[in-house]
Order: structure tokens, then C-alpha cells, then sequence
């Protein structure tokens, strides 16, 4: 598909944000489209957690001192930031209104607050798709790893995914992720119509003013 | 894809408008949407144009005299209506409402007039699509159907086509038509896409109420 008319028209890239609780399948549905998909790459967070083996600085993160990040949080340098466990991350702006100019889509795995920043912030530009369990039967089933997990700590993970489960009404599209490859094929279909929409074919405004020339 | 989890909650159908100029593929497009996809079927206008040979009614027009059409816009009972070459058409209100709340999707094969009204009065459950011909050179071969069209017929029909043209803008997807089958694909993509939103997921709220159920 990526060769016909419409792709070669210019096109303002998007923000395709993909929500779920932990074990809906939002990281493997990610790692699908960023492998299949030529035009998408993840958005880049700059993050105050040490780097770690085998990341490389600007690919997998912008990593940053304590006083760098509050800085940029200071001068609204983020499009969404939040700490987590401690260690704080952040989405640069410049890097996101830049892409997008250029045609280039972001992917973002975050969860429903990051979506409300990045919504307020960008709205137009945003594509909200939320991922759901198939029953609650199997999200246990999913979020209980190891047998050696206590009833408590399947319990806390349980009740962390019905909250995040509980903000399913701020998205634009809802999936239920029943089979990662049916999953997958719808993701990838919202995807693709999204690219279509009028106001991203940035292009068309030439094409048609050539179509309206006097005969 | 008609078998997994997404089609089998409950959804309100959408209203698919799809509009170009002619000579840019709405006919050849719509054709293949009724005849490929199990879910939608062609809105059923009441008209007060002769039946002709072959036509049934209640599936090609509800046939209406003028008396009675009259009656129908003077109670409001039509989404869109319009008269053309002397003979009135409309969309009655009712079966489109019900049909929604079925799951019913409707196709509708109007020009940019009737997109509106159907959207000033449906907002949410309309899709907007329009084709454009791959450039004014072919759409000029496409309106030069026969060797011995006149050079004015030829004029007002590319006059009457960029007309329709200047209307793109008033639509939330907007498709070039140079290749049938890559474009329907798109239309497709876009029809299924729209059918994930979850405003139109009715079945959703249950679903999603079960899966917060104390654990």
C-alpha cells in the first residue's frame, strides 16, 4: 500500500497512542507496527533513570540529569511527563512538532494520563487506541507469570488494571485483544484510514487547486 | 475479518457517504462496497420518478407521487432531498434510525449538497469520503465518453465536475482514484476502521462492566 497516490502527496504525520492494562498486549502490538510498518518509530522520552546496558542515548532514550529534566518540565519542553517508581520521563516537543511536518508518525505506549496530556496538548494530531482483555478470566490468567506469585501481588496487579481499565471511555477506538494477529490487523487498518483523513493530506491542497485550473 | 471479537458486540451502524465528481470512480466504488462487504447496504431513497423496467420497490426507490413527497419534506421526515432533472428524491429518516440502532450500515451515493444535510442532521454517525480523478487531464478523458460529444457538452460536464470538486474540503477523507482496486482497498480500510470507534462499540459498556467486576 505504500506506493500508490495517496502516500506520495505530503502528508502531515500523526500521534498514535496505544493504551492498555498490563496484559492487554499493548508491547507486542507496538513492537508489530514498529517492525511492519515503515512509516511509524516510537517517540523518543528524554528520562532521568540511569542508562542501562545496551541502550544507546537518542534511540532508545535521552537520558538526563535531575536538574536537566526540571528544567525542560520548567519551560513546558514536554508534551506529557510523569515518575514512575521513582525515575522520571518526559516527551520533547520539538522533536514531535518537527516530525510531524515532515510526514513522520509517532507510535506511544502510555498510559490514559499521558494520553489526556498529549490530547490537550496536540488534539488534532492524536489517535487514541485502547487495547482490552478478553475477559477478566484471562487477564488474571495473563498477569499471573509465575506460579510463586502471592494471592496478594496478583491481587494489586489485578485492581492496577481494572483503574487503568476504567479510563477505556477516553479513546478514540477500542479493541479487544482477543488474538494478537486479528488485534494487530485492526490496529493497523485504524492506522492506515487515520493517515487518509482530509486534514493530515496536507498535499491535497496543491492537487486539487491543479484539478480547478480553468480548463 | 467479519468473525472476530469487535463485530460481535453490539455496534450502531454508520452512515458511508461516499461523493466525487463524475468520472472519478463513486459508481465502480460503491458497487464493489454492496457487493464485497456483508454489512452495508445502499440507503433507500423515496423518489417521484416513473418506476422503470426491472426496478422493485422498497429496494431501488420507494416510488411516491408528488403529492405525497411534498408531504414527507413538509413533516420533515427526510434526512436529505433534492430535486434533480425535474424529478425529487429523498432520504425518509426512519429506516435510517432504526437501521442504526440494528447495526445496519448505510452507504449513501450524494453529492456534497446532500452530505451536508445528512450531516447537519446525523453529525456523529456519518462518514465522509470523497474520491478526486488522478488529474484534470484524465478526468477529462473520463467525461469524453463518446467520440462525438460536442467540445460544450464536454465543458459543462468538466464545469459541472470541478464544481463538485471545490466542495473536497467539506469531508474527512478525501481519496485520489488513480488505481479502482488499490482505492477501494483505502475505502475499505477507512469503512472498517470507522466501524472500531468506540461511540459506535454500543456493546462496549457491557463488556467493559464485566471486566471491572470485583475479582
Amino acid at each position: 500500500m505504500a506506493d500508490d497516490t495517496n502516500l506520495t502527496l505530503s502528508r502531515r504525520g500523526l500521534m498514535f497512542v496505544l493504551s492498555s492494562p498490563s496484559g492487554a498486549g499493548k508491547t507486542t502490538i507496538s513492537r508489530m507496527l514498529l517492525e511492519r510498518d515503515a512509516h511509524i518509530r516510537m517517540s523518543v522520552s528524554a528520562t532521568t533513570r540511569p542508562m542501562r546496558p545496551g541502550e544507546v542515548e537518542g534511540r532508545d532514550y535521552f537520558f538526563v540529569s535531575q536538574e536537566q529534566y526540571d528544567g525542560k518540565v520548567a519551560r513546558c519542553e514536554f508534551l506529557e511527563y510523569a515518575t514512575v517508581f521513582g525515575n522520571s520521563y518526559g516527551t520533547p516537543e520539538a522533536q514531535i512538532r518537527d516530525g510531524l511536518v515532515a510526514g513522520q508518525d509517532f507510535l506511544f505506549d502510555i498510559d490514559w494520563q499521558g494520553t489526556q496530556q498529549l490530547y490537550q496538548k496536540m488534539e488534532s494530531d492524536v489517535v487514541r487506541v485502547f487495547l482490552l482483555p478478553p475477559s477478566l478470566d484471562e487477564l488474571r490468567r495473563r498477569l499471573t507469570t509465575r506460579g510463586t506469585d502471592s494471592a496478594e501481588v496478583i491481587a494489586a496487579r489485578m485492581a492496577r488494571a481494572q483503574s487503568e481499565i476504567s479510563h477505556w471511555d477516553g479513546y478514540d477506538y477500542v479493541l479487544v485483544n482477543d488474538d494478537v494477529e486479528a488485534c494487530y490487523a485492526r490496529v493497523f487498518q485504524i492506522l492506515e484510514a487515520e493517515r487518509q483523513r482530509r486534514a493530515r493530506q496536507t498535499g491535497l491542497i496543491d492537487f486539487v487547486r491543479d484539478l480547478m485550473r480553468p480548463d
